[in-house]
């Protein structure tokens, strides 16, 4: 058996308009592995809420794809369902960014501080949060761990999207506090056992974004 | 204007079984960016040979995809066909590997030794030779540049994909020299203008994959 710290990272399909924001997950999963950890990739077994061309950033009518078949692009074939995920097998949990964090594995982008989780996603993270493992949301993901959070009774958790005023301020409707933060940087909420960073809400080149995700997953691993 | 190094990305989709390895093409771009130099993300705008469900490995009958439209996923949104690239505005190129290289921008896989290349990435190709600009093929990739190197009457040239015997032998039977290479390093033909990394081919993890690219990419900004 490896003493390597494993960290679950929950992805949302493949793309940043229908899924993860493909450096974010990329970046993660060499955070983690740069700095000893192993990275157990998951997604949902779920059908994606749209599917989008990015190049040209409309929707493709009548196409259909998987959020786990496609999130195994980016973890090269090495992926469980999120339903399959054993918490007493993991040390801490990262959510990518991604627009799929806001369509697949929650609802945030149209119901806003009435978001709810996909029902393993959330199932995973609140058993997560009981056994106090650490996890960490990045970019748009916050919300969901703001949502989960508040479903186990906790208030005033400190999170971060960067600065975008309706994102934020669906953080705070839910009962969190946000904190705005620059690119490079994260919040971590020690009491809560939480860790964010705005990644691409404020990243202007992929170099920026490395330094937000390197420093996130440290501070993470530091809170294992 | 930018006095930035300007480094086309040549992408063949999006996941290592039918496109561009995701790790790869990520990590180029953090390389490039990383070291002051703007990346220039193309693809060619045809039918991808195959579709991938990367969860089992399994091709996914009658699904089509589009290799420009995937690439873009990669590149969040701003890409140009590989047709519609200006070599006097570059300064160098670079083609990640994944299967998508020896599949839809060559025939590789199939073909071997006979590898023929997509015409416009095989234009684009011979015309950066020609005009003298560097030009970088990672992990299954370098096959290409044999063809291409082939075709502009060079042999000889100096090229690795890591140490696969039945690929070395198709880069030899071009008429190019493989050389065997580990994971972290490169090779590189300073006469012909070209440098290459076995990425995963060999690495076994992104932190490897890492070491590798960032030399091979430091290596290809210097030659310019």
């Amino acid at each position: 058996m490896s003493d390597k710290k494993k960290v679950a990272v929950i992805l949302s399909g493949c793309g940043v308009y229908d899924g993860s924001e493909i450096h974010e997950a990329t970046l993660t999963l060499l955070a983690l592995d740069m700095h000893g950890a192993k990275a157990v990739a998951a997604a949902p077994d779920i059908v994606q809420a749209k599917v989008v061309n990015h190049a040209i950033g409309k929707e493709m009518p009548g196409e259909n794809r998987n959020v786990l078949i496609e999130s195994a692009r980016i973890a090269r074939g090495d992926i469980r369902q999120v339903s399959e995920l054993d918490v007493d097998e993991l040390d801490a949990a990262i959510l990518p960014g991604g627009f799929g964090a806001a369509i697949n594995l929650s609802d945030f982008a149209t119901a806003g501080a009435d978001v709810r989780v996909e029902r393993t996603v959330s199932d995973f993270l609140g058993r997560m949060h009981l056994a106090k493992k650490p996890i960490a949301a990045l970019c748009i993901a916050p919300p969901i761990l703001a949502r989960v959070l508040k479903d186990a009774g906790v208030e005033g958790a400190k999170l971060t999207i960067g600065n975008d005023p309706s994102a934020a301020a669906g953080i705070n409707a839910i009962g969190q506090e946000h904190v705005a933060c620059p690119a490079d940087s994260f919040v971590a909420d020690q009491d809560n056992l939480i860790v964010s960073c705005p990644c691409y809400m404020l990243a202007e080149g992929i170099a920026e974004l490395w330094k937000g995700i390197e420093a996130t997953v440290v501070r993470l691993l530091e809170m294992v």
